[in-house]
């Protein structure tokens, strides 16, 4: 057989080749919608990658980008990895010392930045060690005047490279981007991805057992591309199936979304669960449908049965997956088993908001504090163990051993139910210890997200003068709906266990999320520490 | 990240562990059902390499099979590939000094057969150089009395394994299978796939802009497994996404198939376009649904245009995809580009018949006799070329370079239209010369297959004396159909050009079809040789 090395560079040639004329739709910082071609991008990205290459930026240099969804960044992702340097994708929500730490740390030789975060750069370029080019992703008309030296405008620095650039073969096992994860304690840590990392798992994505896509689809990546792996992975995705690609910017309102899914039939949207129960109140409150809408992507959290069952009524199937950045970030299959078709349609829902069965090439495990697999009875709760060839080894400069007998331990708690489906319990660190046993923080949070009147919820363990630990719930209210704990408590009542039932339920205006999508309790639990023992107190 | 090799042990074992309960149905050609499930099999598989290792077999050494679709022969397929040594399906239609070359030629070390093959195989053991163990694949009760030396029964073999053997880690560029097609012209040639080769294609086909599968369908290949890697990859892809797996051992015949449909709630079927005729015309006299069948990949020529058409009417898509043993055999994607959805239904059914566009990781063109590209225009005909990770790149022992530039020559004649869309023409060696002027067998057939009374079509191109050759259409009437040859030219008539008209029209009782399901011309061309010149002289 041929051994061609599997290349990022392969996906917009594909694209370029036999879906030339497929769109990619963005709408811009700036405002208006732009639309180009795979045909357009493939070309641009040459010119690009040539441009950069007479910059002298050379295989496994790392080249940054601090940007919203769209265009721009999808022709710098494919033309960096294309010619063998190293896409690192900068989260612009971290703090300012974060991001001059992690662009030290990945040693940036170039950053391309969107205009709305020139004044960010200008303030941190001081601090920048390593990066000798700033780039401007604006039109020439909107190139504003700058303090920052060596900054160039996107469109001039496109038009200084060739678009007869060849894209070059080189091993697949090398890098191709970076993306920093945010750890509760210590500074971000590195997730080096390769070539080969990313073609699996994109082809395993792209299955039918999976999310799968094809031409036909309109791909609405809200996920933004600084997270996991390009907007977990759908910008490799879209080229590699053909499907059209609506990149959204940083308005991810519902009326923009909805503007979106309307204007540019989209057919799947990728997100975290917060962003669709905005999106579901807006589609309800204007009593209309989802329009061409057919799925949504759900991962960061797991989507709470009211929210599926808001989706399904409109007639959108929500494929609910796990993963994180260290896996690519892609896990588990939003598909049923074969045997689920025998479940009432109850227990269907339940099994949604699990975290379901791996995608072949994935290998999960539950294993308790000696390292041995525990059972997958429906009872036995573990640290949950994943390997595969997306997961990652080692992070990036750091040599800390990290796999355990070649698994990495995801930090997870999870059960395994007797159909081998997941259920993630809780995170390690966010387990509640109430009186010797484990309280499920995620298992509370998604029934009382049922209850009418509850915007958003988290329920964190703090500690208790009697029983070491008891859990807190904290909810965000609709808007209008009054703060009434007794009523929410009363929701509960009978849907969990007497003794997981919250001893409190407090109201805040918003939860803060963290870059995955998920409830940042560490400060919740800062925050409310004292909030039995004052009660008890008072 | 870490770096598994793609190793097809990784298939099964992923189906053990989290489809363990899926079943796996055969008809055996001793004629009961049995049933047993991917755990099952994943055990047997165990002992089975165990067993092979036992007697010595290792890595690389060549174990063929004489078999149909049935549980015992997936189990051999997994096991011998699994543990490093590599299957060698042999096709039993081979005439017998062939099967003996080939097994001469592949060096096959263990010879599994079933009962039907065993007196073939008495008769050719003296020829068979290297084989040194047969294995009947039956139960013990089933075991005949035979000379054959060195013969073992199936299940006592599986016996003498253990449970226990851990499937080798190994190269994924290290050898699987080997699959022999017969060329036109001289002995057969071998074609090796490796592991890294299979998981790429397997993964391609399971992606939903290929075919794609989920554990929700219900696959039944009736492609034999000796042909292009076990059944077109259908044996790796269905413990890969977990569907539940039916193989029907020899029966092929309409009714079986059908009681097979019915029974196991199959969702697809694999198999080539005559087999589906005889279905379709069963279901249609029954007047009758296709039951649980929703969809039918159709391979190895194209459909007709009737044919999509009556399985269309009963709610079956059919998923016509181009592929060569020496392309693992996938190629093209069945899903349409977006653009179709602005074609007319008779457009729509038209691109149907066509071989489509790539999935991603094949590479397509056409050339002229220079070997320079041809553009994608509607018009230019050329040698269609193709090159991927799961093309050939040599046949087996054999150092004729094969391939142009890195391209591998498919010996078909292919036009691209405006939208990259490829249509087979003809085989290179099948096309018609008529005064300076080709003429496409292949849009003849088509054609000529949706005249009522027609149930097979085949159009060669004979010896003329002023047009050099001219076209003839040999036809299987339909049970009952009158053999009216200028009924059938009417029909034609005005549906392709002037020139292109057969010249005669002659009924035969069947067609003789090749491995991969193509009609074999060259013998009608022998045969009918002085069809023209025997005419004129009467």
């Amino acid at each position: 057989m041929q051994n061609q090395p599997l290349l990022l560079s392969s996906l917009l040639a594909h694209a370029d080749r036999f879906h030339s004329a497929t769109e990619i739709v963005s709408r811009t910082v700036e405002g208006p919608i732009h639309r180009h071609t795979y045909s357009d991008a493939a070309r641009r990205a040459r010119k690009l990658a040539d441009a950069l290459a007479r910059r002298g930026i050379t295989q496994s240099d790392r080249v940054a980008t601090l940007a919203w969804n769209n265009f721009r960044h999808f022709e710098i992702e494919h033309a960096v990895t294309g010619m063998g340097a190293v896409w690192h994708a900068i989260n612009p929500r971290l703090i300012p010392a974060q991001i001059a730490y992690i662009a030290n740390h990945a040693e940036d030789r170039v950053l391309f930045l969107e205009s709305s975060f020139l004044p960010l750069v200008e303030k941190l370029a001081a601090d920048l060690k390593t990066v000798g080019l700033f780039v401007l992703m604006v039109d020439k008309a909107a190139m504003p005047s700058s303090g920052l030296p060596n900054l160039q405008c996107y469109e001039d620095f496109i038009e200084s490279g060739d678009e007869n650039f060849v894209w070059p073969e080189f091993d697949e096992l090398s890098a191709s981007s970076l993306f920093y994860t945010s750890g509760t304690t210590g500074n971000p840590k590195g997730v080096l991805y390769s070539h080969r990392s990313d073609i699996l798992y994109s082809l395993s994505f792209s299955t039918a057992h999976s999310v799968g896509f094809s031409a036909q689809d309109t791909i609405l990546p809200m996920t933004p591309m600084f997270h996991a792996n390009g907007a977990w992975g759908l910008t490799y995705v879209a080229p590699m199936v053909g499907a059209k690609l609506v990149l959204p910017g940083p308005m991810l309102d519902p009326a923009s979304v909805t503007a979106l899914i309307d204007g540019e039939g989209v057919t799947i949207a990728a997100g975290v669960p917060v962003l669709y129960g905005k999106l579901l109140q807006y589609l309800e409150e204007r009593g209309r449908g989802a329009g061409s809408l057919k799925r949504i992507i759900v991962a960061g959290s797991a989507p709470a049965p009211s929210m599926i069952e808001g989706f399904e009524r409109l007639g959108v199937s929500v494929n609910h997956v796990w993963g994180m950045t260290e896996t690519s970030p892609g896990g588990t299959s939003p598909q049923p088993p074969r045997r689920f078709v025998h479940l009432t349609p109850e227990e269907q829902l339940q099994r949604k908001t699990m975290q379901g069965q791996p995608t072949y090439g994935m290998d999960l495990k539950i294993v308790d504090e000696t390292g041995a697999e525990l059972p997958r009875d429906g009872k036995s709760s573990g640290r949950f163990m994943v390997r595969g060839p997306w997961v990652i080894s080692a992070y990036y400069r750091d040599d800390k051993p990290l796999l355990n007998d070649g698994w990495f331990d995801t930090g997870d708690l999870a059960v395994f139910d007797q159909d081998n489906y997941l259920q993630l319990t809780d995170r390690a660190k966010d387990v509640i210890k109430s009186g010797g046993e484990w309280i499920s923080s995620v298992d509370v949070e998604n029934i009382a997200m049922g209850c009418p009147g509850v915007a958003e919820a988290a329920v964190i363990g703090i500690p208790h003068p009697k029983w070491e630990e008891r859990p807190l719930l904290i909810v965000v209210p609709s808007a209008g709906a009054p703060a009434n704990p007794s009523a929410i408590l009363s929701f509960l009542d009978g849907k969990i266990a007497k003794w997981w039932m919250p001893d409190d339920v407090v109201f805040v205006e918003a939860l803060t999320y963290g870059a995955t999508g998920k409830v940042q309790k560490m400060e919740l639990r800062r925050r409310f520490a004292d909030h039995y023992s004052a009660k008890r107190i008072a």
